[in-house]
């Protein structure tokens, strides 16, 4: 037998460190079975019912209260329990923090600590956005551990932190590392060349634990809150930690880690990654991609793959950014267009895909969407690949692997064409093909460049060679007459697809630059000053800040307008000691 | 000026090579500037315009005509050229096949060659269904490289290849590579480990070539064509192909290369791949994937990381296939589930994605799809994984990482489902988290077991630690706890999700087998056997097969009741010659 008793504190804050250790207090009472300290959500209510907590006096209590229940082997038991509550509350220590004197806000807190650039907010939800907001008024960057804070609030909080050129990490924001110290939950690692931006609180520790057990390290690990990368909010913090990192002397490598975020918001990221200069992982942890690496980005999809490669990558003494140097090619105004003449499907297929990552639009007869169909196959369209062994140039005709009569016609046309820059072409050898494709091919590639060069332009004649030594054509044999013409070979589909990809690219004036505002710069000294901050909330973030050798001081907050005197005054004391 | 003049015959049929050789012929005559010689389609009339080719007379050709056009200086030098075309026939004479007599049917065929245990399809696309048909017929497997074949026909095709164990290559198929011979076009390479099944023509070649390139080298490669992964023929002989080079004792590696199939067909073929029990590397190009490798299947996006993977593979003594075998584990009769209860909000999504490919239905509070949303997050249903750090457990109570009630409390209610069978907790260390996480789990961990066990029941505890050998908590020491009362440990999120996700799968009484019916096995022989084949179609891969050593017999097609007894007449002398 057994009987639970409860009681209601209206309006009594503590924060939950206490309301834990109370509980944990009250079970360790003799005659004592169970026990819950609880504020009085209803959720909450729902777990104490579980757990066959929910005495029947509790039932009426609200999100502002304190909730205490006990169940114990009899009444008396149950009675004397909840009349120990306010002696334990007394007896409660302040942990660890050895702090003279406790600051009631913000401004004295920095009056007493004007180098803290930090602060920490780990108050209850629905008080953490004010508190956040007058660190941002004073200058400050926020690590806003909080959970349960609006979307509203957050847009408000990181468009003014966007504009100031301050950061806010989170809100639900786990974990940071900052200039080698943790905030939040965090783990000890080995300092290192890989900064980390995230939008996961447990990857982001995830990663930089792997990044450690594979004997890389971290310069900074900057938390975004997973709302973060949501469209509404679209990645602000991100793209500011993006930034930093990006300038950051010290950092080689720089990881990105988030569940998937929104498509427009993840394309966005990528973008902005390809632009910082140096190699970025990016795992949107199960995000499908189709590509390992576009320029510096390399994708991973597990937390180890993304530690691995970044490790890997960190490793290297000058990681190689740009496989393909572009030259300066002597083309005349208004020249920009690639045209892909393909004799085999599915390289024209993969070429396509390719080419996603270097041009907004590529028109086909076998396009990857049906908008960007050709109207008609026989003739091209601004950046065009077509495959003309489809079913349609088939008919009562060989294939083009054995006859080029179709190619080379074409060639003719695309050369005509004064906006055309980039002609590709592909060349696949073995039995069953064109004895010598180069005989037939080679004739009209001098013809078009030699029709472009009277016409004051130059042609970029590009071949992939798909072929081996042992082929009845070989492949060196036929490589040396492209060359020979100066066509510009390559054996792997993927690096030809890239190199005309990023030339195309270069050549195209009406390329979007980013869609997003640009934001306020952060200042490199956010991360690189030592790290002294104000911890507002919960007290084992002062302490964990204290033994990591950071300088902190602990806020002395409480909710604005709180009941129960009688329980703050008792507080008060307690902090007192 | 130049002067144009065509002439349609009607119903005359000739390859593409002769209508090639033609029209060449036609243009090496003085003062003809340009010719054309094709079958009339409306999509050959129109190329035919583009250069400039179509003659008024020509108009009214329909596909059985062959259309042959002249543009010529002048007007008599266009009539002398139109003229020369029976001469140029006459003249024209068969390449390099050697042959004393051609047989006029596939039956006459392997009465010569009985041995001939493949067809080799290139006839115009409406006759090869029918000639296809005919190998089936008389038990023969067929390499069907025409195109423009209905998808009706290669429905029927495929079934009775399926019913007879047979193999339909195509149609469309551009490749294969048999015991070492190339049929189609096909590459010299290597021999060697890795064997290959692909629904892309040049995709395949471009894999060979690579894998030759990389040192590598190939058993067989077979083509399917590339309908044949549509949702409608559902990878028959892709199916097929897996299954023969499974068996085939010379093939250790395996690698699958198409076009992104149809969900439902990839799905089913990766599960087809995953019971080989030889490594696979998947190749769907473009195929957004979220997984680098399940069990024993690697996906690669691109050819180039396809044919890199597969060598790598294939030089590997003793590929590890199973990561963690399974052993036998005295679970009760009925027990099957795995509850999750984490802490780490995104260790529990790549928890959520790992077991995707092991468990038909994961419900959450954090479900991947809304569909496996838990009614109620405080009670568990099936597989399930929780996540308790998020908001709704967070209200007026600590991180899970800072206190581990409300797990404990729920280990206990898992412990006594007697359908759980696998428990699995994260453990985060670092700053911010639980001092001593395995003092508080451990004893909730025992009292599990003790459970579990009176009511004669096992449970598998599984944790995953993530931290640093430098976090306060020091990791190895964590581990030793947890390792002691018989917890598997894992460091790797992904290995754990792994281990779970496998166990569960053994568990699982009701998981679907393949949804696909089983397919009558084709006789390894069909690859194994000395090639040996009819060719009914394009004299050249008659010609490339002899150069490659394999036998073949050169069938004399022509389309049953075609018109033009006079050509048909020059043809039949040409042949004898």
């Amino acid at each position: 037998m057994s009987i639970t008793k409860g009681e209601i504190r209206s309006g009594a804050y503590y924060d939950s460190v206490i309301l834990m250790q109370l509980q944990r207090s009250l079970v360790g009472l003799e005659g004592v079975i169970d026990a819950g300290v609880i504020m009085g959500t209803a959720a909450n209510k729902e777990l104490l019912e579980q757990s066959d907590l929910l005495a029947p006096e509790i039932q009426e209590a609200g999100v502002d209260d304190m909730v205490i229940v006990i169940r114990a082997e009899d009444e008396s038991t149950a009675q004397f329990a909840l009349g120990e509550v306010d002696n334990l509350l007394a007896a409660r220590r302040s942990g660890g923090i050895e702090q003279e004197y406790l600051p009631k806000s913000l401004e004295t807190a920095f009056d007493m600590m004007p180098e803290a650039q930090w602060v920490l907010v780990s108050v209850p939800g629905r008080y953490a956005a004010g508190v956040a907001r007058q660190a941002l008024d004073l200058g400050r960057h926020v690590f806003l551990y909080s959970d349960n804070v609006t979307l509203m609030d957050e847009l408000r909080l990181k468009d003014t932190a966007a504009e100031k050129g301050l950061l806010v990490m989170g809100p639900d924001c786990g974990t940071a590392i900052i200039n080698g110290v943790g905030l939040g939950f965090a783990n000890k690692v080995r300092r290192g060349p890989i900064g980390l931006v995230a939008g996961s609180g447990t990857g982001l520790q995830q990663v930089t634990v792997r990044i450690h057990q594979f004997g890389g390290g971290i310069t900074h690990a900057l938390g975004t809150g997973g709302r973060d990368l949501s469209d509404k909010v679209g990645a602000v913090t991100a793209r500011q930690g993006l930034d930093l990192l990006s300038r950051d002397p010290e950092t080689k490598v720089i990881v990105l880690v988030s569940k998937p975020p929104a498509k427009a918001v993840a394309d966005e990221l990528v973008q902005a990654a390809r632009r910082v200069g140096k190699p970025v992982v990016v795992d949107f942890i199960g995000y499908a991609t189709s590509m390992r690496k576009v320029d510096n980005v390399y994708f991973a999809t597990s937390f180890d793959e993304a530690a691995d490669l970044a490790v890997k990558l960190s490793a290297e003494s000058a990681p190689n950014l740009a496989e393909t140097e572009l030259e300066e090619k002597p083309f005349a105004e208004g020249q920009r267009y690639l045209r892909g003449l393909f004799s085999g499907g599915t390289l024209a297929y993969e070429t396509l895909l390719v080419l996603e990552e270097y041009l907004p639009a590529v028109y086909s007869n076998v396009p990857l969407e049906e908008e960007y169909r050709l109207a008609d196959s026989l003739v091209s369209r601004e950046h065009t690949i077509i495959d003309l062994g489809e079913d349609e140039f088939t008919v009562g005709r060989l294939h083009p692997m054995m006859d080029n009569d179709l190619r080379l016609r074409r060639l003719e046309m695309e050369a005509e064409d004064p906006q055309v820059a980039i002609i590709l072409l592909d060349v696949v050898l073995g039995y069953g093909a064109h004895p010598d494709p180069a005989s037939e091919l080679v004739p009209g590639i001098l013809a078009a460049q030699k029709q472009a060069k009277q016409a004051g332009r130059y042609l970029e004649m590009v071949a992939i060679l798909s072929g081996t030594d042992e082929d009845p054509q070989n492949l060196n044999a036929q490589i040396e007459q492209f060359e020979a013409v100066g066509v510009k070979v390559f054996t792997s589909n993927d690096a030809a697809a890239i190199h005309v990809g990023k030339l195309a690219n270069a050549l195209d004036p009406d390329l979007p630059a980013s869609k997003t505002e640009p934001l306020t710069e952060v200042d490199l000294k956010a991360l690189t000053q030592p790290m002294a901050a104000a911890n507002v909330g919960l007290e084992s973030f002062t302490e964990s800040l204290t033994e990591q050798g950071a300088k902190v001081i602990q806020v002395d907050w409480r909710p604005p307008a709180s009941g129960d005197e009688k329980l703050m005054g008792i507080l008060e004391r307690m902090k007192n000691k």
